[in-house]
């Protein structure tokens, strides 16, 4: 079955078999580059699924398990048999696929997953934890994975990145991402905290934008020198088209004040240093990754319980395309457009990105992202990059995760994608070769991005 | 035929056998209760189908129909006559599979229905309601419905639903639902009578909100000991995410006295008000459905001719999520969440529906409603549910319906829902009990929501 | 493979041969009358397909290809190559369907695209354009075409349809349509001047719009006169609820002037005089075509360098369908609605706008368009029209194109069409006469609408 698994015709499983093994070059995820550092042990497949998957807490939630085995003190073993429970009923949610995928890649384990078999299933996966030593630099060797861009607050200090860089014995890239969010998130409580760390690391004394954007400057200059690629923004707002100058001071000399600053300022402070970012980004020849319609922390009693990464976040409104093409024409009229790629959650958009990202060179649909990340979303993005863009230009799959097992998400990307390349061979609509496009996508393409420009 | 009908496969087709049987409880339709209880007759197949069955004469305006065949003076014959040849065209129309399903179902009917057709089908049903005394009892009988919740306004007597429950003959459970429409809809020019006629009801005086919200609470309890576990809102508004208790009360004063509310006090008064709902849900166990993005009476000429429901409804406006979940999130911190069911008209709210329900315990996202109720509609909530939320916790089908014949559409929903789950197993995407999750999705789920909470 | 392409089945494949040879009525596209009637020759494919055809230069761009290559000096044979190497591998994009069928049904070529094959291919086309001496209505009369709607300014002279109607070696029908979107984007540099052209030509003085809309008047007579049985609008704005005579007024008077019209002004000047050009199509049997949610010129750079379309068009953000509904009602009370057909270029919209127009009789959802028209975006009008609307009302494909090898795009469609219609039999979810269905909604609904109303 696994040789056949997602794949929708002979055809697709011999396209699929030549592209299986390709390397992978994971551009975004969030995982930690100190566990990787100290490729720390772990204990049970119940702390590694449970731990700290705010997907598997949601799909719990909704099935009505009590919260202690989801987020409370019961044990691991309890809460691994919880999630067994719920996951055998889970059809067609990409956890159930994730979740035996990464049983069987490995655990090696083919059983499936149910209340009954949850016991087995605990005690032989701890058995190959132990026994293989299932570490963070064993499973990504297993997983061929040549390049990993962490996200990364730009005040991190990134140690761990150059301590990895200097340990001999992992051939993996693992590259800071500068992630813009708490820069740019301005109405929260620590924000002059955060400005004066900012200010503290860069030497930078920081009373206004000007000086705000000299020690991003800094910032950028030092993740650049710690093999950074990738710029991140993944906040749930967006600017309004107009510049206004004096509007953006404001809002930001507000928020150092402890001040909330009013919508319309925000929104000018953000289009300002939206600009900026393009600016460095094109400048260092950084790609710039734009998450879109996100909608962050909705349930207030379980924000307050567990903060955030809790579960409670959702796919936010659907961002008009013309502020987007706005922000991005105003880019490249400013100083050149970096390389951009856009993402979005809500599938309501995702033509309208396309058609954005096609009328200007260098910008990107991306892959389909967390709510989106199923094989039907997988398919959607595919299908609409191939109709409204260009296919052949597509950048491929990445994780997005905190987990180590999650690189059978390239493998769950290569089947579907194997499946709708050869399906268009099979029935005569392309007459190219499917497995140069096929290997283009799946690590081609970045690697090239991320190596040779 | 029947046998394979919009099944996919022989699996599908097997798995379908072992659910089509299933007792319905159908949670939500517009059905009278006093034609039930009156066990009214018949005339023929042209009243039954055309008396008040908006969509038929939607389609019936769209092939160009003369009105006085649709709505107007032609007798009952000639309507059904115009209307088969109509639907001898309506391929891929809902109405085109349910019309020939419900031919099949209770007139033993398994002729295509066309013009030529359409004088045999005439004869053959109206003699078969006459001999087989095709009654709404018979009907409810025949199609194995153990429950039944109507659609009540809340100063509805009640007084139909008393009489079945006395009524030994039948054993169905005929319950009403609370809709609270006309309260919230304040700017109508009979709003003010409402409100009297509510006081008077509740023999509370209500000159403010608070004396309204003591008489909605009443009404309430009056619901609760007539067996209501169901409340519903189906208006073409939804409040903005600010609370003003001020602006509130403005609204509802100037209703009062015949003013119309400006829409920022309109938006006030509905979050007031669905606050206190949901409060009242909460408290008293009972469900609640929102029915979202609805526009009604689009066509002037047609309301003034023939009032509202005359199929000049539309797909509403996408109704920003980011509002839905602030509602959501507010009536968790006011008073707890109810169970809430949310439904849409508009496709393009179904992700992010799903995932807002997914970041709340007990919100579920409804079936497939009105103008989604079609093949590739119901798929695509099945496929939504599955992917974004738990497919074990869906509720299932329901008629929204004012027809008795319409069960059928639990028949085709089962078709449908057999084939996706059916599908996933024969492509080894799902090992679990598909027989399981159907009857859950057919019946369980729902009959547990209503009896043992 | 030809017999087969894009047909799910045997049966499919028997419809298609059924319609493959209708007639064409091509009721909206961009061909030049002028190039009709010179009956301009073509050098060679390299000008034919790449001079114009900024969908092309699009998918050059995203593939990485330099500007001299797609607008810039190059000669054409390398721009010829380049374009081959680029839709080699743009598998899934409808250009990669249209480019092949163009080769094969115009050049009898059947090679598939590529940077190898360019050169032949090259030859070869070149060779046949001169040997078959291909000409606009060589083209036109291969594709039996009976009818070509062109699209023109309500200012334009005309005269290239007046020679075209009285040549009487070429029987196809080219009849021009009324573009309004000159007059109603009023923000233009140019206004003034095309306000000063339309009163010389007309010989009404327009300081106002009483004056303005009575010249319009006189220009669909003109129009009519020259066989015009088409309006068209296709601007990136939408009016809103409101009626404001003032605000329309003082929109006008300051665009006069070469003020910028503020947004609210605009609005109420464009709510006007669409409800004007609503009944001036009523009044003389005119088909209103509304092509919304369009984004144009959204890159400066390259507008500045290359002018509007360029390929740097987006799909617009979504028209709420509350507005595009009360515009309708508006139409209607005012003077009854003329036929309407809505085009959207925002997928999300496709279902409420298929409601929209079933609650107004001679309302129709237009063909997949644009962004939209591809295998997937037809078959989703096709369904959505036929679950929402009804089926045998749909109008049909046209080309929207400024080629003359595009009547393949009608054949692309059939193919389509047939696949869907002949699955509905197959799977016996329909009975009914597919052949007459395919047959009205390739050419009979049209032809009916144009010469029988």
């Amino acid at each position: 079955m696994k040789e056949r698994y997602l794949l929708s015709t002979p055809a697709a499983a011999k396209l699929y078999n030549k592209i299986k093994d390709c390397p992978i070059y994971d551009y975004h995820c969030h995982l930690s580059a100190r566990e990787i550092t100290e490729d720390i042990t772990f204990d049970n497949i119940g702390e590694l699924w449970l731990g700290a998957d705010h997907y598997k807490w949601r799909l719990m939630r909704a099935a009505g398990i009590d919260e202690n085995l989801i987020t409370g003190n019961a044990g691991w073993r309890e809460k691994f048999i919880a999630y067994a429970g719920v996951i055998s009923k889970a059809a067609g949610n990409p956890l159930y696929h994730w979740s035996h995928m990464e049983l069987s890649r490995y655990f090696n384990i083919d059983t499936t997953i149910s209340e009954e078999s949850a016991n087995a299933i605990w005690e032989e996966a701890n058995e190959t934890i132990k026994k293989s030593k299932l570490s963070p630099k064993k499973l990504i060797r297993m997983s061929n994975v040549k390049y990993i861009a962490t996200t990364d607050d730009i005040t991190d200090s990134l140690k761990y990145h150059s301590m990895l860089q200097s340990q001999s014995d992992f051939d993996t890239v693992v590259a800071p991402s500068m992630r813009f969010d708490k820069l740019l998130l301005i109405n929260r409580d620590d924000y002059a905290q955060y400005i004066r760390t900012l200010s503290e690391q860069t030497k930078i004394y920081i009373s206004n934008i000007d000086q705000l954007q000299s020690a991003v400057s800094e910032k950028v200059k030092y993740f650049i020198k710690h093999n950074c690629k990738f710029a991140d923004i993944g906040i749930p707002f967006f600017p309004d088209v107009t510049d206004d100058e004096k509007a953006a001071s404001k809002a930001f000399e507000d928020a150092l004040e402890g001040k909330t600053a009013s919508s319309s300022d925000y929104s000018a402070f953000l289009r300002k240093m939206l600009l900026f970012i393009g600016k460095e980004c094109r400048q260092n020849n950084i790609i710039l990754q734009l998450h879109l319609a996100v909608l962050r922390n909705t349930n207030t009693e379980l924000f307050i319980k567990l903060g955030p990464d809790c579960g409670a976040d959702c796919i936010g409104d659907v961002i008009e395309g013309s502020k987007i093409a706005s922000l991005l024409d105003a880019m490249n009229s400013n100083a050149g457009l970096p390389f951009v790629v856009l993402y979005t959650l809500n599938p309501s958009m995702t033509s309208q990105l396309a058609a954005i990202a096609g009328s200007f060179q260098n910008v990107r649909l991306g892959a389909a992202w967390w709510f989106a990340d199923h094989k039907r979303g997988i398919a959607e993005v595919i299908n609409t990059i191939a109709e409204i863009g260009y296919i052949d230009g597509f950048l491929g799959m990445l994780t997005d995760s905190r987990s180590f097992l999650s690189y059978t998400r390239h493998d769950y990307f290569r089947r579907i994608l194997a499946s709708i390349l050869s399906d268009w061979t099979e029935s005569g609509e392309f007459s190219g070769n499917t497995l140069q496009l096929a290997e283009d996508i799946c690590y081609k393409n970045i690697k090239q991005l991320i190596f040779d420009k």
